[in-house]
């Protein structure tokens, strides 16, 4: 029997107040109105950025807080129902969600110098103004207007990426956020070059996908900085050909790349969220050309200090959300480079967890060497 | 009677110790060595990177310390004579020197990232470790290499650009740093866009030629931001079409334009050599795009602090040197223009004096309402 039309009952992972275990209740989720797709997600993962929404820092774009909230903003599902005018996606397509909004009509997705997009600012609720999730007769807000650790949640059309069904939905999580964020500053904002000297700070999810980016791109030595020194060997795995770990080096990390590379590297990148990473991640690149790009979001208030003169002399600052690809745009195609073999998404989960297991889940990802733990749902 | 091959006795302005006034001084001129060329000045002018020379503050790149030094890296001469090996320029030619080298045979000569030459690095003396240019016995080092306050100087081949005779020299000397300083900051680092809304901060040589290269790439939208008032109507003839006196303004020019302008700037450029010029010129540029440059500089431990989060929402910061020009293959053209009525060097000389009149001219141009001071040679 078809729910269409017709609110559904389910479970999805709510944070009542910041800094409070979640808790998975029984919610109920209203059918899609204008422009809104109901979803049946199928996967969904934890990223860092689920951690800051729980402890109730919000970024600037994208991420707006609001109690109480469900969390999670990477994930895969399949489209339960349409509300009315929708046209990019109907009932039984495979779906990602992504964090940004793609609207294809405002000024700056008109405009080749972003991806951004106007709707995706301060996303709690959808653009109608309000979630169509509630437990226990209170709206919930939904992290990125996603919130992605629920059996059914209703997205923005201008949220989702219609994506090949051939693929396999199970690890696909990842690409909401984790792999084009990492993957496409190494090769739309970086731009890195062939041959060319690359260190990452933070092997993480997104850290790893920097490394795969700079090694699509050709890079010749990719360093990675790291204060664990036992994500050596997967750093390796994904592309690494050096690897330092910074708490024991006997010098600062800036230094020791000048003196290896000639005056330091060609391509920094960031993805710890920790100013200190950013300012040696900026010394670290040389002059004349050196780029350095940070896609670690920090709180509003802990700012970044460097040098200025490094910038006259030729070194540039910059950073990206979702790797610079276009939310809706690109997905489909980084989808089928899955299935091409050239981005090795099962390589990425190093835990599973049901939804029921939600707190279980974000611990492992807290505290171990987890890449990307992947949430399922009956 | 030719001078070729002796030494040749002149004069030249001589700072013996930071700090100090200038002091017109006999000197030596030795003829030029292999790849050396020496140029008789016709006329130089007085940036503000000449002051901090005197401070005795050198930056990274192009300025190095040592004294007794001869500052001024602006000018324009005649070939006099040159040495072995000389290829590019001869006798009579009209040469301005750079700041910065461009040797074609480096690897950032060959890189297309950057307009440096490694033959700048610490320049005070000649690429033979010596200057030619002694008084009372000493070697004088020369700001840049070149020390165009003299009436002669021995320059490196690499530092010199052939420009075509028939253009007056009078305001020549300008072409050395602040006109493509400013201009290809805004042509070549920035690329301002048809449309664009910038603003500059600090309306000296090198802001106006930002505003002039921001109205030669059609920006709709030209703000000049100052604290000094009494420059609106120069920086409106320049191509300014809005004038902030920030002093007078009941909020912060960032909150101001990003009020006005939906968000911030489009492109946003610093030339005053403050921090906090910078960190606002960087607070007013839009997400999504927008782009800040520095250009001035700073000594070092006077750090620049920004928020990070602008830059994961598009914000990119970067700076150069020489407006990213290559220094000897860009200056001829830039000089044709001149040719061609495109740029109004002749508006940027507020004020002339004779060598021996320096120090007068150095107060002129540290108190007024100067653009550039010229250097006269008899």
């Amino acid at each position: 029997m078809s729910t269409a039309g017709k609110a559904i009952t389910c479970r999805a992972a709510v944070c009542w107040e910041p800094n409070q275990p979640l808790s998975v209740e029984e919610v109920v989720v209203e059918p899609p109105e204008e422009g809104e797709v109901r979803v049946k997600l199928l996967s969904a993962s934890i990223c860092r950025t689920d951690f800051c929404c729980l402890k109730g820092f919000t970024i600037k774009k994208f991420y707006a807080g609001g109690w109480p909230v469900i969390p999670g903003h990477e994930g895969v599902g399949v489209v339960e129902s349409v509300g009315p005018k929708v046209t990019s996606v109907q009932q039984g397509d495979h779906v990602i969600p992504s964090f940004g909004a793609q609207c294809n009509k405002c000024s700056l997705c008109q405009s080749s110098r972003t991806n951004m997009c106007l709707l995706s600012n301060d996303r709690a609720v959808l653009p109608a103004g309000v979630t169509r999730v509630k437990a226990k007769g209170q709206m919930l807000y939904q992290l990125a207007s996603l919130g992605t650790f629920a059996e059914y949640s209703v997205m923005a059309e201008t949220s989702l990426a219609r994506v090949n069904k051939s693929v396999p939905t199970a690890p696909l999580s990842v690409m909401g956020c984790c792999v084009p964020t990492g993957m496409g500053t190494a090769l739309n904002e970086a731009k890195v070059t062939p041959g060319s000297v690359c260190a990452v700070w933070g092997l993480g999810g997104v850290g790893l996908s920097i490394v795969l980016g700079c090694k699509m791109a050709g890079a010749s030595t990719i360093v990675g900085v790291e204060i664990h020194p036992e994500k050596e060997a997967n750093a390796r795995k994904f592309g690494c050909t050096d690897f330092i770990d910074s708490k024991s080096l006997d010098k600062p990390v800036s230094e020791y790349l000048a003196e290896r590379f000639g005056g330091g590297c060609d391509f920094t990148f960031e993805s710890t969220g920790s100013t200190k990473a950013m300012a040696e991640a900026f010394e670290s690149v040389r002059d004349g050309g050196g780029h350095c790009v940070v896609v670690g979001g920090v709180p509003e208030g802990q700012n970044l200090s460097i040098y200025p003169g490094h910038l006259l002399n030729g070194r540039a600052l910059t950073g990206c959300l979702f790797g610079g690809y276009r939310f809706r745009n690109d997905l489909p195609s980084l989808v089928e480079m899955i299935a091409e073999g050239k981005i090795p998404v099962d390589d990425y989960i190093t835990g599973s967890f049901k939804l029921a297991e939600i707190n279980k889940a974000m611990d492992t990802m807290r505290s171990a060497n987890g890449i990307r733990i992947t949430i399922t749902f009956d």
